[in-house]
């Protein structure tokens, strides 16, 4: 409550509102007042404005099945109101999405770029290219531009904006915000891929009220994100939470890091197919990222039996069940949240993920912390580096 | 800004003002302002109000060197305003504490009691009964008891008031506050050793602004303890951070825990000593708790050049590196801070710690974060709880 004062409080109160509906909305008002615990004068005062401004609007509620009782107004958020643009850099693959002001992705395309060959200076110029031509063929959605969200895979600096380390880029320590914000006038806010799909679940009504959680993606790489005292938690070096990185021995496998015996090196859809070809007759692929399909194809292999298959996912759930204890011991959160591609085999991998945990930890520290996978979609980054953005919105 | 209102705010603002004073007071009016970065109208209100009530109270600012200029009024807190009681469990020994407004520690006494015997009434009773002995003693200060705080080694349920598990207690899930507030009418607040001690560190006018470091306490066992966003962090179930129970790897020597490859299996004082004695001639001692004169034998042999020895401390540094690695990874704090009574032996360790770290983490992942000790007193816990119950003035 530093500086408080009466605008401040106002504006607060606002982005509460703004906030409730767009996770809960359409809400009638004195739901709104129930979900912000904010007085109905209130309520009532920063929603006539809302309403003036355009930015909510009355909407009938459907007809109950019982046809009875007098219809409420109910309050939902204008989507057309503003709009954010979400970008996603992949290796070799930039993706561009509009989202409305509710945060949905309502236009999105696709674009090949040879990332591993940019320097600061392409770089910038691609992004800012990209982002215009995109925005030139929805004119509304650029006039009502509010802020944008890059997402990148790898390590982030989120407070200054820099991609630390990436697989999509061959260069460090790289401004992935400054000549966005330039070119368009409005915030950018960097994240990285584990923090947006964090940021996306956090966004779900189940979890908004979760104050203490961490998300940990499988799949091409291994991410962890934590969602602390209600908030995402990126750290003072903006990178929080490695979690592909911590570590299951001092020694182990060799990790896409460079380092060893991280989680990842383990349990990354890359070090489960290396491993597998070492034992099992399957066709070469990209090193670094073999395909769904081939993923899928090993996943069904260990289903139908294959010894080696089925081993290699026992020792990534324990490897995963290690690393899980390890942020239990520390972060003591009420759930932890598998999702990602890698939830393919989840199946295969949950009873050793349980069992790594208690090799690992002792009742005790287990708590009452639940471990559970999330279905994965690919558009959960995109939500996420959305709902992100928006938080501009105010 | 939840539920804000004019008066919540006041409210929030006093606490701010006694806070920034029972850290860098006595100060003038204009600096309690800036520290706080509320306006000068309402340092006056709520400080005038404060000076009515006794809480504060206007002190004389020492003569300058140059004896030049105005003198200024400083305020500082009424030490004797308010005091609150800290209790200390060990293992057979309760260490019982006066604080007053200041978090001075101002009177104590150390009680023998066979901890290990107790049940969940006994306890309370042992609880209760010394604590009402002690304050008989004092009974100014029994008179303005404000609130209690409890600290215990071991697991510790914040939230609910349990100890879930600790060496001091043979039994577990255990309630410590209930028959305290009930018999002192007043809160009484829980938390484990490394806590208190990162609290106590916190109120540190070095610390008190940095809002992400970890503290790690090595010494009779291996805890660890986050200050995040400005706060100490507990996490859902109230047992954050267990440091010491977290891996160096899946197999390994058994901690006291009863799981095998903890860090805490290597770095605690009982560790350091049990394996010490398998390398090198070395009396017997009580298996969990070596006394601080064997420890520092031991420390002063590695210095003195005993191969073994100074393999040990070598191999404990590193393995303190890499379980640091993983909070560097997760947290990504700006500072990690090493005390407890461990760290007589920090020359030691430092340099492995170091190249630990390196070779558990690329330097991208390091980023900024400083390792550093910090020197230990056996009033720290003290301290610290005594802070944290203290927190209740309000």
């Amino acid at each position: 409550m530093k500086k408080s004062d009466t605008e401040q409080i106002r504006a607060a109160n606002r982005v509460d509102i703004i906030n409730t509906l767009r996770v809960f909305g359409p809400l009638a008002r004195v739901d709104i007042g129930q979900r912000t615990r904010l007085s109905p004068a209130t309520v009532t005062a920063i929603t006539s404005d809302l309403v003036a401004e355009g930015v909510i609007r009355e909407v009938q509620k459907p007809v109950s099945a019982t046809g009875r009782g007098r219809p409420r107004v109910l309050i939902g958020l204008n989507p057309d109101h503003a709009s954010a643009l979400g970008i996603k850099l992949s290796i070799n693959e930039i993706r561009l999405m509009l989202g409305d002001l509710q945060g949905n992705i309502v236009a999105e395309t696709v674009v090949t770029a040879d990332t591993q060959s940019l320097d600061q200076a392409s770089l910038n110029d691609l992004l800012v290219d990209q982002a215009s031509r995109f925005l030139e063929d929805y004119p509304d959605h650029a006039r009502r531009l509010v802020s944008l969200g890059v997402a990148i895979q790898g390590i982030v600096d989120a407070h200054r904006g820099y991609s630390v380390w990436s697989p999509a880029l061959s260069i460090k320590n790289v401004n992935m915000t400054a000549a966005l914000e330039a070119a368009f006038e409005c915030p950018v806010e960097l994240a990285n891929d584990t923090n947006c799909i964090a940021h996306a679940i956090h966004k779900h009504p189940e979890y908004l009220q979760k104050p203490d959680f961490a998300v940990i993606m499988i799949g091409y790489g291994v991410g962890g994100s934590l969602i602390l005292n209600g908030d995402l938690y990126s750290g003072h070096n903006g990178a929080a939470a490695e979690f592909g990185h911590t570590k299951y021995t001092p020694t182990g496998p060799t990790c896409a890091c460079g380092k060893a015996g991280c989680i990842e090196a383990y349990v990354a859809d890359y070090a489960l197919y290396r491993d597998a070809r070492a034992l099992i007759d399957l066709p070469e692929t990209d090193r670094r990222h073999p395909s769904e399909d081939e993923m899928r194809h090993l996943t069904q292999l260990a289903r139908d039996g294959s010894t080696p298959a089925r081993e290699l996912f026992d020792r990534a759930g324990r490897v995963l069940g290690f690393g899980i204890a390890n942020v239990l011991a520390l972060i003591s959160p009420e759930r932890v949240v598998v999702t990602g591609p890698g939830v393919r085999a989840y199946d295969l991998l949950e009873d050793s993920i349980q069992a790594g945990i208690q090799e690992a930890l002792i009742p005790e520290l287990v708590g009452r912390t639940e471990i559970q996978s999330y279905p994965w979609s690919e558009d959960m980054t995109g939500k996420g580096v959305i709902a992100l953005a928006l938080g501009h919105f105010r």
